[in-house]
Order: C-alpha cells, then sequence, then structure tokens
C-alpha cells in the first residue's frame, strides 16, 4: 500500500510509527540509503574509508555534526525516518531501535550511502530478471576475501551481494551498473566464486540464497553491509546503522544518479 | 617504420606498392576498416544485412555505385589504397591481388565497416592487455552457433573474436568496448564457450589460439570475418574484401568513434 506514497509521505509515516519494517519496494523510482552515524572524532576516518573504497560504500550525503537533517535528500529528520535502526557500542550490536532521538547527540554526524535497490530497478526497467526479487527473497551476501582500504580504525573484507544472469544479460548488466556508481556501479567480479573466496554460494554470510539456472554465471557488487562490517572492526563507544532492509528513503530519483 | 606515418602518408605508400601486408599496428590511433564491395544490384541487401546484425557488420561507411572514394574516411581510392584484396566469384575465393583497378565496374559499390583494431587499442591505452597482441598472434576467431538475421541471400552464423580477461579486467573491458559501437561494441558472450556452440577453444576456425591463465574468462566480441561469410553464403558473380589483416587505414580518430 505504500508503494504508491510520495518519498516525503513515506517518511512521515515512517516517522509516525505507521511504517514498520522494510523499505524495500516502497516509493518506486527514488533513492535509498543506507545510514551509518557515528561521532564527530571518527567522522573524519570513516569519510576517508568511503572515498577509498567507493564501490562498497558510495556516499550520498554526510550531514553537520550535531544536525539531524541532510537537506540534499529531503525534508527529513535522521533521528526519526528510518523504520528501523540498529546501535552498536564497542562494536556489538546492543539493540534495535524505531526512533534515536534519545540517543541523538551534538557530535554525531550521518553518512548516507547508495542502496542496491537504485540499481535492481535500473535492471529491472531494462528487461531484466533480478533473481531475488523474482524469488522473493533477500539478496544472497557473502564476505569476500577482497580487501577495502584501510583508514584508521575502519577495516574490512568486502561483502558483496550476487545475482545470476546468463552472459549475454551479464554484459547487459555491467552496462547498466557502469551508469550509476553512487550506488556501487558495476559489479566486482563475475564467474568462479572461489577466486573471491567464496566456497559455497548456497551458503550466503547475508541474506538468502537465490536458484542459478545452467549457463549462468554469477556476478557479484560490492555491498552496503562492508561499511557495517567496517563499523564493527573500529569497535566506536557509540555507532548507529539503519537495520537491513529499513533505509533511508529519499527525494532523490534514481535517475539523478545516473552518470550518462 | 610505417608506424609513424600518418594516414594519408601510409595510404600513399600502400598506392605505390611500397607497404604490403598487414597493417596492424599502423598509423596508430586511426581507424582501420574491415572492406566489402559488390554490385549495386545486391547492395541494398547487404546494407540492410549490415543495419540487422551491427555487433559483426557495423557500418562506418558506403560509397556511391562506381565511386571509388570514400571521401568521410580520407582522401583515398578503395581501388589501390588497401595492401591486399581477396576476389570472391559465386561465393568462391578466386584469388589476392594488390590492385582492384582492373576489376572496377561503375556498379560495385563499397562497405567500410568497423574493425577490432580500434578497441584493442582502447584497451591498451587503458592498461589491459590484448593476449593476442603480448604473444605476436592472430587473434583466434571461432564460428559460433550464434545466427545473424538473413537480409536476402546474406546469411551467415556469426563469427567472433575470442581474448581473456581475469574477471575485474573482464568488467572493465565491457566497459571501455561500450563506448565502441562502430567497431564491435561490448563482447556478445563471455564464459562457457559451449553455450554459443564453441567445443575447444585451442582450435580456433580463423587465427591463432592464445594462452588462458588459470582464473581467466574467455570474452567473445561479434567479429568482422562474419560479413564474409555472409558474402560467401550469398554467392555473388563478383564480391571483393580486403585480405584478412590488410585493412583500409582511414584518416579517422578511433576516439571519434566514441559514444561517450
Amino acid at each position: 500500500m505504500t508503494s504508491t506514497l510520495s518519498p516525503g509521505e513515506l517518511r512521515r509515516k515512517i516517522r509516525a510509527g505507521e511504517h514498520i519494517g522494510n523499505t524495500s519496494g516502497s516509493a518506486p523510482g527514488y533513492v535509498q540509503c543506507n545510514i551509518v552515524i557515528l561521532p564527530a572524532s571518527h567522522a573524519h576516518d570513516f569519510l576517508r574509508f568511503c572515498q577509498l573504497n567507493p564501490k562498497p560504500c558510495p556516499l550520498i550525503a554526510v550531514g553537520d555534526a550535531g544536525d539531524p537533517t541532510l537537506p540534499a535528500l529531503g525534508d527529513l529528520d535522521i533521528r526519526t525516518d528510518v523504520p528501523a535502526y540498529r546501535v552498536f557500542r564497542d562494536g556489538e550490536l546492543t539493540g534495535e531501535v524505531p526512533d534515536i532521538s534519545a540517543l541523538w547527540r551534538d557530535d554525531l554526524v550521518t553518512f548516507a550511502l547508495g542502496c542496491s535497490f537504485s540499481f535492481e530497478e535500473a535492471l529491472l526497467a531494462d528487461g531484466l530478471e533480478v533473481r531475488n526479487i523474482s524469488q522473493g527473497r533477500n539478496v544472497p551476501m557473502y564476505r569476500s576475501n577482497l580487501d577495502c582500504t584501510a583508514s584508521g580504525p575502519f577495516t574490512a573484507k568486502m561483502v558483496v551481494s550476487m545475482r545470476p544472469y546468463c552472459a549475454a544479460d551479464a554484459i547487459r548488466a555491467i552496462q547498466i551498473c557502469s551508469r550509476f556508481p553512487a550506488v556501487h556501479g558495476a559489479p566486482v567480479h563475475l564467474g568462479e566464486p572461489a577466486l573471491i573466496g567464496i566456497a559455497d554460494l548456497s551458503q550466503p554470510d547475508y541474506g538468502e540464497p537465490v536458484r542459478i539456472e545452467d549457463g549462468e554465471l554469477p556476478l557479484f557488487w560490492a555491498c552496503g553491509v562492508t561499511p557495517q562490517l567496517a563499523l564493527q572492526a573500529a569497535r566506536l563507544p557509540l555507532a548507529i546503522t539503519h537495520s537491513p532492509g529499513c533505509m533511508l528513503v529519499t527525494d532523490l530519483r534514481n535517475s539523478q544518479l545516473a552518470v550518462l
């Protein structure tokens, strides 16, 4: 029912507690963002981590310290406008909450990162299948052996999401996603999973496995779970993220992110 | 020595019989073309064959009937400015000659098609290896089971050229070649050769095999040999092409073919 709401209307429902959970498929056509919130003391290192690792951490917006708005993304309050948040203390998940007003501090900095929903929409719009959507599953995600470049305490192996395609569609998917570097861009790998340290596609580290047909190749995209691992590795006294699938819905249109 | 000549200087040497054979590596930076010459009676069907099959037959220029010039490609005479020509009668190769002045007729139409030299240069300029160049071999080419769309008497299975890459370079190669649809564009297949009817990569139908390293994928591009097969299938009373590797060197720069 929420799929016909504008992004602003959807955020107001979320703020009012009337939309709980996953934002997948809501406000189609609009950019949804991964969210990371952390103290200003570590903001520079994290920002540089994003700059160094743009495929898993494509930055769309950074807030001012203590400021819960992100005017470039719409009229929003980051403390209330995400359906669910995860709170980490010293790198450990300590809870999941629908509102972080009580946790807000005047040194917190918000980072909004691109998310795969945008490129999945572009793939579907071109007539390509997105297997996890066809099967109604969460996309399968794997910890690869690809090293991110570290920045201060932030370090991680790259997490990748996988979608299978026949070769011709794989080539087309690379072309389509290359237009969208702000939402992970082109795949980082295709073909043999073992070459990036993935032993078994049927055992994803996150999400759910999807069917791979005869003659299909697995394509692997850098995934927004990567910065969450970097955040945990840094063991910050406090860090907050969105809960998986419960994204910040923005007023930006997916098409505005196309570089071509 | 010819590699420092301008395209016009090189054509004059070819015309004078001072440059014989392969044009690979000559006049770097400039577009070289596959050439097909046939009677006006079949020109429309062949032009439509190119339009229907733009990946193997990317049209760069078409001459006027009986006119041996192609002003858009430089000050040239198609009867003398290609190092070697193949003459086909009733679909059979009847000879190879350095000059077709004696064969010229006022109903002959010239077609200039893009060639892989241009995209190979773009790949090298981006720092990617081109294995056939590293190994000093002709690129391996294979008759695939991919059907071209027929036009009149012109019909063929698509011939593809193969270059191996690791996955990350394969993705980059797809991005680079996508900018150059006029020289075959993005690959048509990657990965398992059997899926496009190729049984054994070590046994190319044309050219020479190249080494494939562990972890590399074969990438397959539509190839300019395809229109030669279509020409043979049509069994025209007379048709003329360049000899393999002995291309028309034009004044167009490769970069001018980039669509982006």
